[in-house]
């Protein structure tokens, strides 16, 4: 599918599929009204004020009538698109879903692709990308922290750092065309100085939002937890303790687990990516070591270390393997079967579920220091794409610092700064590929 | 669950459950204004007009910002409950869609149960019980034909014919009561004849409307039809064609099919049951033999049976156990077979889809000739509380004539006539019981 800025009519279900008591049509275009009206008998829409929601009836395309239902109309630009937009309430039959889309089709609408209505708030101007994705990222949300940061990201967080860094390059852009242009006549009339200092700054700034893509990334996706410790210390029973369910295989078998068991669990404001992991030891078995090798991977890439220790015969485990700044919770597991417990840690029994409050208000804790930097107004980078534009864009920043410092002819720093500025722009949209748009909207639902 | 009528404010997502673009919060109730404005920041919910909508920030119960949406106000008693409503589309993730409840109920909403915006539409007179189960019937439409019975009927169609049936009784009612009091003076104030009239015009009445109830039926749950032949004459092939699907096992082997296999297809605008059954011979296997009993009931209950004749081997089939109005289409099978086919009956050919549309046509026609009743303003019963109540109600009307006929005393005539209004009256719900209400609306939705 090629993107292309068609100015067409577009209509699509935007609430979620199936059967429920409403669905809403979502219909924007700038013959949206018209259309609409042509099928809708009550009050005409085409007169009515925006912002005005009207009782009457919807009509199929043969003008008898299919649902009762309530219009709502949103004039230009004061809609989600920018565009005329018109909203129909009807009841929540698969049926008269597919047969409202229809009649708009058959009187001229065409059918939206997955997140047209939000390409076109784009297209006019009225979203820049990141906002975009943060509105992608707002619907697949899944815990407070995540809503949080998708909801700041569409609200322009991240675009208004990047538009003043923009600001910035594009300064600096200016003083390095002059003495482009003066430097037949070896003058220089930026100071070198200064042109360090800000690029510096740039530079810097660049690399702090890189810095937060690890934590924006776990809270999106769900913060890296991995369970460590001996075989059959517990781990999986802690688990499916916090899970509520039996998700993995329980025994008093050294070694039951080999696969990585993943799973998220929300609790509190933060979704938890748990990864179950072998316990490690020394071990003939071959599946087995392949496990061991995925829980060395797994406390690599953890932020958090719930390390379990069997309270009956206790047992360090090597956690070398794990991040230098992942935060390790040590606990004590089947504390139900000794009299006395020695030994730091959160005792538990993962088996009669003492402690397990205690672990999860631990995980908050750490959840909170991991993104400490998520304060009311922080800006959190948590898109991939973001993160490789940054990247790129810090990687042109430091030649351009470099070069200034070597006294690089100007011309060729003029490019690195280009670079710069490209690939900072490609983050906001300012420029984009029809394959980033295509990228972008193909995981959208359609209806947004 | 008893049902009370509580006078507190509900809320629900309205919208089918799942994630999507959109999904809209519904609150209702005396303090639904209040409630929403609390979560609301932009402009005050409490003194906008009804029916506008509104772009704001819907809050989190601890005043955190939760996501943007469109607040839209309906003030009683113009909304689909009659008390204040309001209406929030917000974006359509899970978290958030089950966050915006929890943040309702924390400031004194309640979390609504199946159908209790519709029960209230109810308590507060905008709809009787027939109306708020036509709701339900629209919601689970999945025809053209449906959709038509089940707004009719949500307007008010049966309600209406109902109204002008139980005016007629409370009128014979009273010239009975009339001639109760002053009985004992030998006085026949009204004309006996004219009450004789009066009774049998509404039984006629009752008697057509229950009449209406097969079509109605199956024009809701679907026109059973029934594929009936001898073996091998390619039944289950048709309807594997017909469904676009391979629904029924197939083979050249006579009697392959023996369960009696259901599918539902829409064509037209009409829903149709298709019972593709065994093909009915002499059989010694028993498990057959049981198929073919069940094929026989099939043939009873359809109202459109497709005869299916093997043209390569031409052989009829006792269709004796069919009703007597039902709607035969003779079609002759297997014609790619055969250089040239004589015999009544559309050729088809299952195998390469040769005639399928012509059976479509057929089908249709007939449905069209069993629901002739379906004019633009026709009543039809679907329901079968309602069926059962007018079966009650013809039953008590019926006694009533008898009783005037053969000069019952008026008392035990008035007895008849009473229970006669009675059974009407639980159709609407003028006189309804928990039980009733408790079953109508556990079947409803979550949110309508």
């Amino acid at each position: 599918m090629a993107i292309q800025e068609i100015n067409d009519t577009i209509c699509a279900i935007s609430t979620p599929p199936g059967c429920g008591g409403i669905a809403v049509v979502r219909i924007s275009g700038p013959e949206a009204i018209k259309i609409a009206n042509s099928l809708w008998r009550g009050k005409s829409l085409e007169t009515v004020p925006s912002h005005t929601a009207h009782f009457g009836t919807m009509l199929d395309s043969d003008e008898s009538e299919l649902d009762e239902g309530v219009a709502t109309v949103f004039r230009a630009p004061r809609s989600f698109t920018g565009e005329d937009t018109v909203e129909i309430s009807v009841h929540g039959s698969k049926w008269i879903q597919r047969q409202a889309v229809n009649a708009l089709i058959d009187k001229g609408a065409r059918s939206a692709g997955p997140g047209e209505f939000t390409r076109r708030a784009f297209a006019s101007g009225r979203m820049d990308l990141v906002q975009v994705e943060a509105v992608a990222d707002l619907i697949a949300s899944s815990s407070r922290a995540a809503a949080r940061v998708a909801l700041s990201q569409m609200r322009g967080g991240v675009s208004s750092r990047l538009d003043k860094l923009r600001e910035q390059l594009i300064e600096l852009a200016a003083l390095l065309e002059l003495e482009l242009d003066f430097s037949e006549e070896d003058v220089e009339f930026a100071s070198r100085d200064k042109l360090i200092e800000t690029t510096d700054n740039i530079l810097a700034e660049l690399r702090h939002l890189l810095s937060t893509f690890r934590s924006g990334a776990a809270i999106k996706e769900g913060i890296p937890v991995a369970i460590a410790g001996a075989t059959n210390a517990g781990k999986s029973s802690l688990l499916n303790a916090l899970l509520g369910e039996d998700r993995a295989i329980v025994s008093d078998i050294h070694g039951t687990t080999r696969d990585t068991i993943e799973d998220t669990i929300e609790i509190g404001d933060y979704l938890f990516r748990f990864i179950d992991t072998a316990g490690i030891r020394h071990t003939d078995d071959s599946i087995e070591r392949l496990g061991i090798e995925r829980s060395i991977r797994a406390l690599k890439h953890a932020r958090i270390i719930l390390h379990v220790v069997d309270a009956t015969a206790p047992q360090e485990t090597n956690l070398d393997a794990a991040g230098e700044d992942a935060i390790v919770i040590r606990i004590l597991n089947k504390c139900d079967a000794v009299s006395s417990v020695s030994g730091d840690g959160i005792k538990i029994s993962a088996l009669n579920g003492d402690g397990l409050d205690e672990v999860r208000k631990s995980l908050v804790q750490a959840a909170e220091a991991e993104s400490k930097d998520l304060g009311e107004d922080a800006v959190l980078i948590t898109n991939v794409r973001h993160a490789e534009a940054l990247k790129a864009a810090a990687t042109s920043a430091q030649a351009l610092s470099d070069g200034l410092r070597t006294t690089l002819p100007a011309d060729l720093l003029a490019q690195d700064l280009r670079e710069t500025l490209h690939h900072l722009s490609t983050i906001t949209g300012e420029i984009t590929t029809n394959d980033i748009l295509i990228n972008i909207f193909e995981n959208f639902c359609i209806g947004k």
